[in-house]
């Protein structure tokens, strides 16, 4: 029982990790978002297809804690996070690898979207593949690869997943 | 671990719960709805705009379980229920304050509507700012606050969320 | 407490294999589903009216582990499952009932269907209740039956949920 037992603590902490990091996105505190990671982080949002077949271009990639910051500013400064609200739903996280201080997880997600005119409806689907680091502060992302199904998406000043 | 551990059993407690309350409103068992709250309760659903504005105005409004009660013998006596069905997605359940036998917690829900033509879609998305009491019974919600991001919903003989 | 962690755990083996067998289908790796389950078994897809009033009459009945893989080579041959891609989303598995190795579940389901064409949409919502066994390989489906909420389904070549 022991060992279900660890497994389950590791779960569960990645697990809040995972929630903490949405409840930011779906609160508009999108400032709180680089903390989430390492300074020395990748995060990428990609389609499906490309992933796949190992090609690199997404809509978002970003390598440090500094460019994510530097996109908050884009955000902000466009001031079109505002004008929609977002839900996202995760479900499915599975640990894929554990290596010392750092775990492999896999888990699904849905991004629900209202708009102005109030119609709620699924804005994007698809799966983080996380390399998870456990840091003095806690867990954090060192890598974050946002792999989406859905095709057509907002590219121009995306918003993160 | 120890302390891990204790967290852990607070947070499956409490999505227990969740999971049952909303179990039972999906399965149109609503008149176990009310059982799920203190007698001295709070219950509301609210548009996202009136929760950032403290402003009090909502679609639904009850004080007490006789209020929640009299609701169901509503919706009952309308048979406005059974004309849909609902399926609620309940996602990122957090801790944010605990106080003795009080804790305080917020998740993010998604609720499809199927219609009577077969149709799904996203009914309505938002989150609960709960706070729930450990009774003699188990846990109960004294306050349950449901803030959603669509704008147009139901607001005639709402449906509990 | 002691208690508390032995429901805790069993509830977390079961939740991890629900979500390792959404995984193997949001991921097409169809060879796989027929795994999640024992040889002697019993899976099927039934419309929510019909398991309301008892009727057998669903677009899946399989009541073998061989007839799940035959029904994974008409779908490889028939190339109709890569046309499109599915999310899975699962929430609220509750513990009904435990019996020594066997255990009954209920929890709900959204499938995410993303088209040719990009467009992401709730393809169909419903609830899997389970009845699952502890083998010596860990646990497994003896029971799953798929109630849909959603009435228009696809029918023909159906795709495991």
């Amino acid at each position: 029982m022991e060992n279900a037992m660890e497994k389950m603590i590791l779960w569960f902490e990645l697990h809040q990790l995972q929630e903490a990091y949405v409840h930011a996105l779906d609160n508009d505190r999108l400032e709180e978002w680089p903390e989430f990671f390492v300074d020395d982080c990748l995060y990428e949002i990609i389609p499906r297809e490309n992933a796949d077949a190992s090609l690199p271009i997404g809509i978002i990639y970003c390598d440090s804690k500094r460019m994510l910051r530097d996109r908050v500013l884009s955000l902000r400064h466009a001031n079109i996070y505002e004008a929609h609200s977002y839900r996202h739903m995760t479900s499915g996280l599975m640990i894929k690898r554990i290596d010392a201080d750092t775990v492999e997880t896999e888990s699904s997600y849905v991004v629900i979207q209202t708009l102005q005119d109030g119609e709620s409806h699924v804005y994007q689907a698809g799966r983080y593949l996380d390399r998870v680091i456990r840091t003095g502060a806690g867990w954090r992302y060192a890598k974050r690869r946002v792999v989406y199904d859905t095709l057509r998406v907002q590219t121009l000043l995306a918003t993160p997943i």
